[in-house]
């Protein structure tokens, strides 16, 4: 079985009901126990321990407050909106290069609220009549109050997918992917497709093979920024590739061995093999029956 | 086998390449055998045969052009955004009556252009920095000419399931359906979880169920306005029902008989199922053997 998905496994009860219940809103912040995980912009600032940094709630602080959930031991975990102005980019590198000192449940912690403070942070306005809104909801939505319209945070879904021709499947690289990187094809769902729709239509446009059943592996949430990756497998009618070069750089066949090779990391390995919290990788081990 | 799924099997290749390619898009308006989708606001015209009315373009209308695809023919086929103030609203009684007057094909198409539309005529202005903001990658994105904010169609998922326990799964309904219409539970799929995990929160939020095994059944597009909806089953430890009495308004474990019963109309069935077009109607009929 492959190792748990990335950014899954976080140990939080969302409490959905308390966002819009004002006076619990108002005890959960009041609660002694409740703490708020310290950001840099959306970037997590590592605590003593290595994990996450939690830290009471500072009264002199008046960025609003997003409830994250309630942790197992009924405290809860909140995070702020970005401060005015605070910088806020689609990926940092410094946070990947971090990410593996969180476990597995912290890191799912992140994700979800670097997600939540990222979108508010770009969604300062309405996108209906343009004028400046305001969160609410507990943190898990913003409304206008000139026209009214609410607006509720962003999870773009994407399918990610393993083509396989006989005993191969198709792997593929990006021109800014580091040197000998191969990984799964990918791409945004568009409106008006279903998942089987894009998977299909995505393995077209980007190496020119047709496909017959498409089946749903796994999923897991990929906060850069707000992600959905849907992993799928797909049968192709044909070999023969297409690549759009303005996506692929390159891809190609490989077969188990090769994937399990590059899995292990070994030295004669034909490709480079993602991260593993990355689904990417969580297809590869899948397929290659590790 | 259940019947396809609503809105899915449109025949048109969406020539994504043709989106960013200024000369492909000029000479794909330029074609004498482009058609334009009548809309009235976001609503369909049934065309004279019953069907989608689609007219040559017309170069007197300055509203922005869309590109749809490349149907089977080699036609380019557009939509146009709606004009500055039409009514656009989530959903509309008449376009779900006129509904099933479309081919499956046709309804597919549609409710791509209609969720396409929708997101235009309600992101004019940019969420970053409120400027308005233009159309851009053949009517697929929208850039902010103040900013450089770039924005693309919102494609929200969410999950659709039914929980089962021993034989029976769970329908339920919420206060504004018709009189005795139960379907399966749904919710929005948030930032910071994975499928499984949505249709685990949701079926614990709305109905107090804890669940184990999520398997994915199947997917379709909603464009009301521009949701994916996923389709899972999910297996619950313990029956007893804790409603969430604000989004359910009750609920009930049904056996195959009675879904049955439910999908033939039967007299004595216990509910009435969900119309053909919905998802939800797939998975009754999925999980009843039909
Ligand atoms: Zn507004
Ligand atoms: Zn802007």
């Amino acid at each position: 079985m492959p190792l748990p998905l990335g950014f899954t496994g976080a140990r939080l009860d969302r409490a959905d009901q308390m966002r819009t219940n004002e006076a619990a809103f108002a005890a959960a912040i009041a609660d002694p126990r409740a703490t708020c995980l310290t950001l840099d912009g959306i970037d997590f600032v590592p605590g003593a321990s290595g994990g996450l940094l939690w830290e009471p709630l500072d009264p002199a602080d008046d960025r609003a407050l997003m409830l994250l959930g309630i942790d197992d031991a009924g405290a809860p975990r909140f995070v702020r909106e970005a401060a005015a102005g605070a910088r806020v980019d689609a990926r940092t590198r410094t946070v990947m290069r971090l990410l593996p000192l969180l476990s597995a449940e912290e890191a799912a912690l992140y994700g979800g609220a670097r997600s939540l403070v990222d979108w508010h942070a770009r969604h300062r306005f309405c996108a209906v009549c343009g004028t400046p809104t305001d969160l609410f909801r507990g943190g898990w939505g913003r409304r206008c109050g000139a026209c009214g319209a609410e607006h509720f945070p962003r999870v773009d879904p994407v399918v990610i997918m393993l083509a396989e021709f006989e005993d191969r499947v198709l792997v593929g690289r990006q021109g800014g992917f580091p040197p000998g990187f191969f990984s799964a094809l990918a791409g945004f769902v568009e409106p008006g497709e279903s998942l089987e729709e894009a998977v299909a239509r995505e393995l077209f446009e980007e190496a020119g093979i047709h496909v017959s059943d498409v089946s749903y592996v796994a999923s897991q949430p990929w906060p850069f920024p707000s992600s959905l990756m849907i992993g799928c497998r797909a049968v192709a009618k044909d070999p023969a590739l297409t690549l759009d070069t303005t996506e692929i750089e390159a891809a190609m066949w490989v077969d188990r061995a090769e994937v399990r090779a590059a899995l292990a990391s070994d030295m004669g390995a034909p490709f480079l093999a993602p991260p593993s919290l990355a689904i990417a990788r969580y297809l590869l081990e899948d397929w290659a029956g590790l």
